[in-house]
């Protein structure tokens, strides 16, 4: 019926001899599929157009796949481009592998193939494999911390390993394990100090260690992370910087107690210092994190999920300091919140991580991809005067791919397993096979979300089995944000959380953000949940100066915004005073159908030529954030102000 | 009676085989002495407050003189900070020279032998100087394009050149020299190809050829410059920006035709190529330069000087594309501006670039000081919510000793010479020894200048001389700004510029921005000039969509502010009709003395909590823009709207 059940077998986590702090883990997209009307499209715009335009840039228009077929003619030709192009090759090879997966597009695993030839004629016989060196002298390699050698390897083997999660072929993947030889010799068997300039190995090593079932794998990326903050990288990296904290190279990682530098540097750190901490047991880094990320959500997260609000240093600024129009928050710092989020909520077992990722995924992440799929965002911010726009491609090209790849392995987030329960982590339409006990079971969701609060769960045992099944209920339909305390819901009259089995309503309790239902569970059996999907206000706190007597409209995990297209001129010339009515309504917007939300606000107007301005009534159309800036350059706003402070004239 | 007459001799430009363009030079700094009321106590307070900052954050507060002291200790330590910090004690070194030449203060001029005697002991063998490669790898040296040691050198040829013109002593001019002979023999001699990385040292080159009579180091600035838009820098620089205009390196010098990239480099290129066709009288760099000045000023230029709108490649952008409170201007950029007018209008005998320079002078880069002298802007917004402020210092700290050295120099500036005629370049209160024929005339101006358009020239030949005297008519004062096109004044009612010869008002023409007196002069002979200083309204051209609907306030050369310290809550919610009333005033800014100007603008007010707003007279001060942000953090506006377009609630 399927060909993605006949891939469990592969994809299976081989049997290291982990530890866990806690032993959940996600089952892994290949054994997932989405079939509802939110994400399947998006699926397909990635498998098709987005993959066009990585395909296009990556090998007509930009010198990234050349690079690799002068590695392989020795003809002495010189690399093109930056030192770190090659990992947009592996990328766009990872979020290829994941499209396959979804569509079993023929022609793009075609691609595929051609690349990865490309690819495995360029490593060098040592296992090796770096264009830039390769082509620019090998003698240079491994002396400067600062050129992305290990972060390009590292998207090797994510790549790697997605391509053999995928379509079972192992090319990729002994390619990535001969460069993973290759630098475990160079580095942990000859005890070098190497500190990874921009950090992303960790988390690649973990998955090839998974795909191989080679435990010395979690021992170099074990290695690689205890390097950190020992001052091996002073004077070789951190030069532009003058600050080591940058690549969160101050004070070793267990120590670490604050979020730092360069945002998309420490998400991918903490991701593969989580999964080095789950394979290995060691609970340092659990403890090191847990401070770090209450610092992270507590007082530098945007509302949208979306992180690191200075340019200068793409990356976390002071506490607090939260600008709007000037936000950086790059689409792939988004990104890397939706990955460590996932391995936090595996490592403790508490569904707060999950809020975070939802936030993350639904706003900051996806505003990255325009609605066609072939523009993306490098910055994502929170207010525009119309000076931002969706690009083609970028120079430094990390943003597409990384959207690209996490929309198209979306499946890897929704379900999970421990030893008591399975769990329901995202309400997405879609299906999976569970492991109960020495059965199976078949789970499909059936839901209109994020349109719609409502989600049908069929379960479907392949006999009667006693389980419990937890269902994650998210902050915003309890009332109580993660990060609670940074942001606050202005609760209005309360709906409860309605959970049905069979038809019949059934009580539940919520411990660490789960309702969990015991019972003996037959095929047939459907799960009924409703979340309640009023409009709600966001408050932040009042330290975010920037924020202050303003409030954003949620609803369900979507942040609105105001854009200029639906409210020509009026984006920034209103406001919305306690008591303003919403109402929610079904909408387009280029295109894509939507839940829009009409406010009745006020307003001020010019009444005649530069002399006179009028308080109005205005009603105003607000759309969620992630579909902003797909009809061109226009105001926007997602803080929407509660009163006149101050008036602007432009 | 003055030290400054004795160095006549030692400041002359040494006897080469070179053609000008146009045989005009600049009477040098250390034959200028300035007494205004407005530079001279600027400059006391670079040779105090700035250069006591300077010499802080150079020799206790950072390590950039401890790395020379490392070098000549050959002990095996590393570098510390960035590989280009050996520019800043350059920088510092150089602006300490002109404050020793106005001040002649021993302290400095102690401090100034004490580095140079560990600058020199870190010289190597072989004449090279660099403290980043001779810690981390003398065999590294010149593999890399990126790493500013051109830079650094050229910053140490300038600074020796300052010392040696300010003092007399030779010690650092013999370390540049056997620098720059290791470079002349290592590139040039060797042919072998380098592109410089940030360009710099060609500039500097011709500065030591001048000092010492040597045409080869304008032969080899010639060499670098020659080297630019061939391929050289092709996978060596630029690979963080992937394109060889971020440094102007996409075609050859001589091909250019637009401004491009980080507009510092841009900058020092091209006055490094004024200079070198100066020297050479080699008119092709002059045809380039005059299409790119003309894409620079036509539009790329802020009304304030700067230059270099993105803070992304901290230089150029989309033509027309001036965007305000984003603006970047970087304070050496406008540094820059005015080197490279300076040396277009030497080139030319056309007052339109001194004019530019003024601009830029009293604008864009007198705006990166404060008013204490030791707070520095890095970039110059138009613009503010409150977000900008001036800092002690900066990890990449290339501006607060470029501001120091550009307003400890500013004699370099005021007047020259060419085989016709004397110049008036600026107005400021100062003297000089001019020649004239085989005689000599000392030329005085008093002036209140820029706060009064009146100007006394008291010019006493040392017998009665025939001679023209050309007085630069500002573009402001006859109403043609230049950059004609990009802004033009909204006029109103002119006054005439006015001259009088000893008190006799005098008929002149005024050709290519210049009044022609020709007369026999005689001793005690006075020349008042008389500047319109109404205020005027600046508006720019369509195509700049951020200035729409808006003007700005310019007075004399200054460019006007509304400033939120003077009009609490008001700089963001007023507009100023046609026919609006100004006056100016006698002010004071953080004790400054200037000229504000009261406006008779209209504006709006919040009338209660949230509900209405009233439209109501007010009454605004508007202040140099030079001086806003010395009195904390607030709201700033240069560009001032002129009607009701939108307004915004905040």
């Amino acid at each position: 019926m399927k060909y993605w059940l006949s891939l469990v077998i592969l994809t299976g986590v081989a049997g290291l001899r982990a530890q866990t702090l806690h032993s959940m883990h996600f089952i892994p997209f290949s054994q997932v599929r989405i079939d509802d009307q939110f994400w399947a499209p998006k699926q397909q715009k990635v498998a098709t157009a987005t993959m066009d335009a990585c395909i296009y840039q990556t090998e007509i228009n930009t010198p990234r796949i050349r690079n690799f077929e002068k590695v392989a003619r020795h003809q002495g030709e010189k690399h093109e481009g930056i030192y770190y192009d090659d990992s947009d090759v592996y990328k766009a090879l990872e979020a290829m592998s994941y499209a396959i997966s979804n569509t079993r597009d023929p022609k793009l695993e075609a691609t595929a193939d051609r690349w990865i030839d490309v690819i495995a004629a360029a490593q060098e016989p040592d296992g090796y494999l770096n264009t830039y060196y390769s082509l620019n002298g090998l003698d240079q390699r491994w002396t400067d911390m600062e050129k992305h050698e290990a972060y390009c390897a590292g998207h090797l083997m994510e790549a790697a390993v997605a391509y053999f999660q995928a379509t079972g072929k192992r090319k990729l993947l002994d390619v990535a394990i001969r460069l993973a030889d290759h630098i475990d010799r160079t580095f942990r068997q000859a005890r070098r100090p190497w500190v990874t300039g921009h950090e992303e190995i960790e988390l690649a090593l973990v998955k090839l260690a998974k795909s191989t079932g080679e435990d010395r794998y979690v021992q170099l990326a074990q290695y690689f992370l205890d390097q950190r903050g020992h001052g091996y990288g002073k004077g070789k990296i951190w030069d532009q910087w003058n600050d080591p904290a940058y690549a969160q190279d101050a004070v070793p990682v267990k120590d670490q107690k604050e979020i730092t530098g360069h945002a998309v540097r420490a998400m991918y750190l903490y991701t593969g210092a989580a999964d080095v901490g789950a394979m290995t047991g060691d609970t340092g880094y659990q403890k090191a994190m847990n401070l770090v990320w209450e610092d992270v959500v507590g007082r530098n997260l945007y509302v949208t999920g979306g992180i690191g609000s200075s340019g200068r240093n793409e990356g976390f600024g002071i506490d607090y300091e939260l600008p709007n129009e000037e936000a950086y928050c790059e689409t792939c710092a988004s990104v890397g919140m939706v990955f460590w989020n996932q391995r936090m909520a595996a490592l403790t077992g508490d569904g707060r991580y999950m809020d975070v990722l939802e936030r993350s995924l639904y706003n900051g992440a996806l505003d990255g991809l325009s609605l066609t799929g072939d523009h993306f965002f490098y910055g994502n911010p929170l207010a525009s005067h119309g000076q931002h726009s969706r690009r083609e491609w970028f120079g430094t090209a990390c943003c597409p791919s990384n959207i690209a790849r996490l929309v198209s392995s979306l499946g890897d987030y929704i379900y999970a397993v421990d030893d008591l329960a399975w769990y329901i982590q995202l309400f997405i339409g879609s299906e999976t096979i569970l492991p109960a006990g020495n059965t199976q079971v078949h789970i499909r969701q059936l839901t209109n979300y994020p349109w719609s609060g409502n989600v049908r769960i069929a379960i479907q045992p392949e006999s009667p089995v006693r389980h419990e099944l937890r269902i994650r209920i998210p902050g915003w339909a309890s009332g109580v944000p993660v990060p609670e305390g940074l942001y606050r819901y202005e609760t209005k009259q309360e709906e409860p959380v309605k959970i049905r089995i069979n038809g019949q309503a059934v009580e539940f309790g919520v411990e660490k953000g789960y309702a969990h239902l015991t019972r003996t569970w037959h095929p047939g059996d459907t799960v009924e949940v409703e979340l309640p999907m009023a409009v709600r206000e966001v408050l932040s706190r009042d330290e975010v100066s920037a924020d202050r007597d303003r409030f954003v409209i949620q609803r369900g995990p979507l942040v609105y915004c105001v854009e200029g297209t639906d409210n020509p001129g009026k984006a920034w010339s209103f406001w919305a005073p306690e008591g303003t009515a919403y109402r929610a309504f079904p909408y387009r917007v280029a295109g894509e159908p939507v839940m829009a939300i009409r406010i009745q606000a006020r307003g001020l107007a010019p009444a005649n030529r530069g002399s006179r301005v009028e308080d109005v009534p205005r009603t105003l159309t607000a759309i969620p954030y992630y579909s902003w800036a797909n009809r061109g350059n226009t105001d926007m706003q997602v803080w929407l102000p509660r009163r006149i402070k101050a008036v602007e004239i432009r």
